[in-house]
């Protein structure tokens, strides 16, 4: 028997886990941000592309649509607390690689530089963008890939239902991972 | 330390666990479609609306691309088999409602019928798309939102990494639950 809810109720129950990541765009004067993004997909196999979701209002969001490039960078469960930082901080007011303790490694092909300590960096190129109520979507063409060290499980946002280890909770948001 | 791989190598390392959702449109003659995803996320919340990545050659691109119209539908882990199914046919050959034994019911706002049996269904009206190498991305502004029987896991596309409860197996696509 179906019944019809709000739409905060019907995504309560079919938003997690949902994997957290990292995308890092070029600042003014060269400093970089990274924003945590939990709105992201695969979007193309031929050639390689992501999409993220990002906010209007975020200060990401003007670096990447007038750079046109970012990093799409996957972090383990050792980081939870620093991807707690970068999605409760503005880069309008921190540099987030310096109040993390998180190390810019140059990238290859474009400025953003990639995260040391994630599994895995991405380095994108903007390839489309559509405006879509608060957020846009940025497509990225995959340009190069990097992964650190192996072994790691990937952080989560989790629900209240077993099976998880939860690592920490900030403003509300529960990372974990799998048990 | 960071090591330059093939995006291959890259993908397996943060694409799992992965929800698994279905859409359905509507086929010609009123026989709706249902197509599996993995790729899709959320992209606004003012107004709500989500978004899905869906392949060029697929038989339902051609009906969201024609009606505008979907719904997004959340299976639990009940429905493993029904997923694999409509994940490895086309509806050009077949009728997947008849075929899976999923039952359609009538939606209040779109022609696409509601799944019976999913935990979540949401009406959508397509509010924007994005061509992104060999899928569409189509936006999906939310109308209506309807839950069914609650406590149900939600499916998911899961790796080789201890923690989950393998379900089945299908052309290499592993559904599964967290434990």
């Amino acid at each position: 028997m179906l019944r019809s809810v709000p739409y905060s109720e019907a995504q309560r129950l079919w938003t997690r886990p949902e994997r957290v990541v990292l995308a890092v765009s070029n600042g003014p004067e060269g400093v970089p941000d990274i924003i945590a993004l939990g709105w992201h997909m695969r979007t193309s196999g031929i050639p390689p592309m992501l999409a993220i979701s990002v906010g209007k209002t975020k200060f990401s969001h003007n670096l990447i649509s007038e750079t046109r490039e970012f990093v799409f960078s996957v972090p383990g469960e050792d980081l939870w607390r620093q991807v707690a930082f970068c999605g409760t901080h503005s880069g309008r007011d921190v540099d987030k690689f310096k109040e993390t303790g998180l190390t810019p490694v140059p990238a290859k092909r474009v400025k953003p530089p990639l995260i040391g300590e994630c599994i895995v960096n991405i380095e994108c190129r903007v390839a489309g963008e559509l405006d879509t109520g608060d957020h846009t979507i940025f497509v990225g063409e995959v340009l190069e890939c990097w992964v650190g060290d192996e072994g790691k499980r990937n952080l989560l946002l989790v629900g209240k239902e077993p099976g998880y280890m939860l690592l920490g909770e900030e403003r509300g948001y529960r990372f974990g991972v799998v048990r």
